[in-house]
């Protein structure tokens, strides 16, 4: 590995990796990854930092968040990621954007820069899938999916590889995202179906929300017979999209515990009132036996290690596909005492 | 301002901006700038997080640290900083390796990438040049550099924009590094003198420790004659350049409390020994006027929103110059609500 240039893996390197591997097998791979990464965390080889960002009021409500995980001896994984849910109308952009950036732990150099909308999009699926894996009825069959948005496609997308789904029941507020969802569903879309939002509580038993629900304007569920429902899209203080009431019936476990408290589900409930977490789990699976016939939910924020794993594996993959463009963006002058050396020519 | 690339000002745009401004008037805008940030600071206008990092233990001692601070309404700016001592000798890389990240702070949108080894370390040189016109006698002409290494340099060229110094005395654990010194100080080097590290804390009347003397093993000073000492270095927790005795003597004004006390002199102090902070004295100018027959202390840590200042002069500076290169990082794709879009023509 040179050590005087950064992989700059941008979209297009992105786009060229998942035409090389194929959608459904990089899905298979980020749910392993993710999984071999949580296990690592429980055994001390990777830590995390929680998210931490800044709340945005100006000009538009927003957030701009970092979430930095070490592993050890390796690699330090700093993702951003911004949600600004004005985005798609004002900008033609998506609500969440964000980049990866991976720095040599031997030396502090930045190794990597990965395109991580997508990256994102596909480890939350991932995330669900493993939770809805330890919590969900193995034998689930009706999807439902509140939110009909970028997130709501991975979702389905992951889910599907760990589910066999006959039918796909979609809910939006916008009727224009519900009736283009199942073309952004691929070839799932057959399966899809455009339902009420009280149609969908009452039919799906695995539920995902994912939707940009604006804070004090939640929840978005009234209630919900699934038994297991992954809620997604809570990712900010006063954000939520499940009640209390549906909380209070069922065993919440959250990925961790006090992002969960600050900006997920779990701002609503106390300290007593929150079941294990997913890390939690994998430390001890028999805390997962154990809920597997209770209803629950999945209160995802997102964990930085997720991230970690999502920039090892995609800069193994640009290395494999021969993808990304390599740049000099720090300087490395032949003199580390001497911070002009890299002026060279210039007239210092 | 296009909001689908990322401007790249790498190594090399920043020669060629140094090369079209001068180094002179770099320091000049840098002081102006540092000046100008910590007083919109006190004004609410900007806001920063405390440094965080990882301290890694394997496969060598040092640290990757995030910086983010906020220009409300226009800028997030996040600067990763690594301090890696062992990495000239291993690496043939600078101690501090740097990048300094800005999104914009309506869309979260990745707008630049700076190459922040040098603006760390002029910026570092033009917050000691801040803190001595505050504190120190403005006669002062013998200047004394503990350290010989690249942050040296940028402190006696910052210090020489605001001081008329007769003299450089320069001391370092390794004569190498001493005797490269005046050659590295460029246009300064005549003035430049090697000493015992006894004579300089003698004849010098301001010096400035910037050392990479490892945890545990500080001080560096023994004591000092010089109305005001500039303490740069120490920025991890258990390092220290200055001994208790010394900073019992002397009013302690750090850039940042927190930062300080957990990573600076001030972790040698308690609370009530600690003095105004330069963002107190930049509020209440009547604190630094009486200080300045006092024996004094800088405990400089670096502060976020001075790196917000310098992620915002380089961008103008690059615009201005017609350098960096325009990088499509993030995806982009038409249809924000599908996170295939990007994908295109393949086989999803």
């Amino acid at each position: 590995m040179r050590n005087d240039v950064t992989r700059v893996i941008d979209a297009e390197a992105v786009a060229a990796i998942v035409s090389k591997v194929g959608l459904d097998h990089l899905y298979d791979m980020a749910i392993d990854r993710l999984m071999a990464v949580m296990t690592d965390s429980v055994q001390g080889l990777v830590e995390l930092r929680e998210r931490d960002g800044f709340v945005l009021t100006t000009p538009h409500r927003g957030l701009v968040e970092w979430m930095p995980a070490l592993r050890h001896g390796s690699t330090v994984a700093v993702k951003m990621v911004s949600y600004h849910p004005h985005n798609p109308a004002k900008y033609l952009q998506p609500t969440i954007l964000s980049t990866l950036y991976g720095f040599d732990a031997a030396s502090g150099h930045l190794r990597a820069i990965v395109d991580a909308t997508f990256a994102t999009a596909i480890r939350t699926g991932a995330a669900s899938a493993i939770a809805s894996r330890l919590l969900a009825d193995p034998s689930s069959s009706v999807l439902g999916l509140v939110g009909c948005g970028a997130q709501a496609v991975t979702q389905l997308h992951a889910l599907d590889r760990v589910f066999d789904f006959d039918r796909v029941l979609v809910s939006d507020v916008e009727t224009e995202a519900e009736n283009g969802f199942a073309a952004r569903a691929r070839g799932a879309g057959a399966r899809v179906e455009v339902v009420s939002l009280r149609e969908l509580e009452d039919r799906a038993d695995l539920i995902c929300t994912a939707t940009s629900v604006a804070v004090g304007e939640g929840p978005v569920l009234a209630d919900a017979a699934a038994g297991h429902v992954n809620a997604v899209g809570s990712d900010m203080p006063g954000k939520i999209e499940l009640p209390i009431s549906l909380l209070r019936k069922r065993v919440v476990c959250p990925d961790h515990r006090g992002q969960a408290s600050r900006e997920g589900e779990c701002q609503q409930l106390v300290d007593g009132e929150i079941g294990p977490s997913v890390l939690d789990m994998i430390a001890r699976p028999e805390l997962a036996a154990g809920l597997r016939d209770r209803p629950t939910v999945y209160d995802s924020t997102g964990l930085a290690v997720q991230d970690l794993a999502m920039i090892e594996l995609f800069e193994e993959l640009a290395s494999e596909c021969g993808v990304g463009v390599d740049i000099a963006i720090e300087s490395n002058s032949g003199d580390p005492r001497d911070p002009y050396a890299f002026l060279a020519g210039s007239q210092v």
